[in-house]
């Protein structure tokens, strides 16, 4: 079996072909650039160890694969184009390097160059494979237009929260996982398992994000400090805050809210001890916990030899034990 | 055999189905709002007339060319973004009645569906479909970038400009037409014929295009009149009358480019009369007539008998002989 730097290594190897074979000319520079701002290929790595699960082969699980983080690379072109995002991983966002033009052309060019990528893989599973990655590529659109909608709403629920990031997040990931298992040969009951696995997984990574962004370690973020306080994001500590907050702490939620002053410590500040006074963060850690946990459930049952799963057990330990 | 509108009827009704199975909610009521706008489904309709050259059984053609026709109107709905078009139609188009990213995200969404109506139809065959697909969809986005570049350009030969009208609109006809074929069981030298039919036909129409915006009948054209020279567009006309013109004609020919008079009325008159007299409009008419005789060539040469080949020649005369 592969490790997972044995596996990274056979992902970036596929994507350096593939950005060596567009060249780097018009449409196809912006997708080389993206591609090459880095990321620990995540999504790609465990839809390959998905595939191990099942089979020792992997020769047709890296190309679908790569498909993956080339679609969710196309999906960060186009939202930030919406979100008006300047940075990403610290450099010019695409819209902005270039402009709005090329970064939807570029993304346009990268979603079909996706489902080549796709293709590259056993003929016989091709059809199955598509089906699972058209509809969670429809989701994943979805996702993306709850998340604008929320902007313009003042009520949102923490259900709706959580089937927004489900949509917009997580589905990429379980899809991944299913594509995988396919791949590897496993039947419908370990499929669902493995999606299952991804959805409950990449909604836990998400929910951390949401932690990390205003109480995790600044230097390791690798983004600006409560971003998403200074946006007004409703994240899941904003709505559940919102949802509990009463007399001062209500009054001083609304004051802050909408409030874009040029130095944003007071800002953070203050909204960030609500959260901590009224607990949402523990209950934020708690949701994480219940999601991963929910995950690993998912995994036990698998009716495969635990040591096939340890290395998989072990990244999705791996993921939750971030930079908090 | 079926009548073009027996086809046409059928395409409709398959396009009809995909709307309503989507719903007019979020990301699917502009993609119902686009392809409601009309239009005569030429390029699914010759899809499903290609496959119809060589099989009776159409059943597994209807949805392979609705995808063509759904990818065509997702490109239109990013280009309209990108060309800053405030009409389509003569209906507001998609980022003007909503935004540019609304534009955006329903776009991305309707590729996507473009391969999941793609993929309905024989197993067997889809492979080499979804490879002639994805080629064409590429080269159409290569296409749109070289009609962007252009407009930064002074220079711009008519060699350049047949490649990208020739990316940009006609390989996704010979596209159309090549999947047909594949769908009928043409032969790998029949669906080559049929492919460079659709390329062929696909330049004169683009062509006659230019022609009718300067010199059609403005009540059939159905736009502005005259927008390419408004506009400063290098077509056909402006690339070759730049090369022709000397004295004068040079003179009033520079004086206009670049200009944007409130009332545009001189301006057209003046170089659409340059193009008159430098006799461009005939070199233009005798490249349609080039182009469309390249496209018969293509279908005499198929082992095909005459009779299925004759309504399929009556459409590729009809498209000639439109507005002017």
């Amino acid at each position: 079996m592969q490790t997972l730097e044995e596996i990274q290594q056979l992902v970036n190897d596929r994507i350096d072909l593939y950005i060596k074979k567009n060249g780097r000319k018009n449409i196809y520079e912006p997708i080389g650039y993206i591609l090459s701002l880095g990321g620990k290929r995540l999504r790609p790595a465990l839809s390959v160890m998905s595939s191990q699960l099942f089979s020792d082969d992997l020769s047709y699980s890296i190309s679908p694969a790569v498909a993956i983080e080339v679609f969710h690379n196309f999906t960060l072109m186009h939202d930030d184009i919406m979100d008006e995002a300047p940075l990403r991983r610290g450099k010019p966002t695409v819209h902005i390097k270039w402009n709005s033009n090329v970064a939807i052309l570029s993304g346009d060019a990268m979603m079909i160059q996706a489902y080549q990528l796709l293709a590259d893989t056993k003929p016989e599973i091709f059809l199955p494979i598509l089906e699972v990655f058209n509809k969670t590529a429809l989701e994943v659109c979805e996702g993306q237009q709850h998340d604008m909608d929320f902007e313009k709403r003042s009520n949102v629920s923490i259900e709706e929260y959580l089937e927004m990031i489900r949509l917009k997040t997580s589905v990429l990931l379980a899809g991944a996982m299913q594509i995988g298992a396919i791949i590897g040969g496993a039947d419908k009951t370990s499929q669902k398992h493995m999606y299952h696995f991804g959805e409950n997984l990449g909604i836990a990574f998400q929910l951390l994000d949401d932690y990390l962004d205003v109480f995790g370690d600044e230097s390791k973020v690798g983004k600006q400090k409560a971003g998403d306080i200074i946006a007004d994001k409703k994240t899941f500590l904003l709505i559940k805050a919102l949802e509990r907050a009463e007399g001062d702490d209500k009054d001083v939620l609304q004051y802050w809210l909408g409030k874009k002053p040029k130095d944003p410590t007071e800002k953070v500040r203050a909204i960030s001890a609500i959260f901590k006074k009224l607990k949402v963060d523990e209950d934020l850690l708690e949701q994480v916990n219940r999601y991963h946990s929910a995950a690993i459930y998912e995994l036990k049952k698998l009716p495969v030899f635990e040591e096939r799963k340890a290395s998989l057990l072990q990244l999705a330990e791996q993921m939750l034990v971030r930079q908090h």
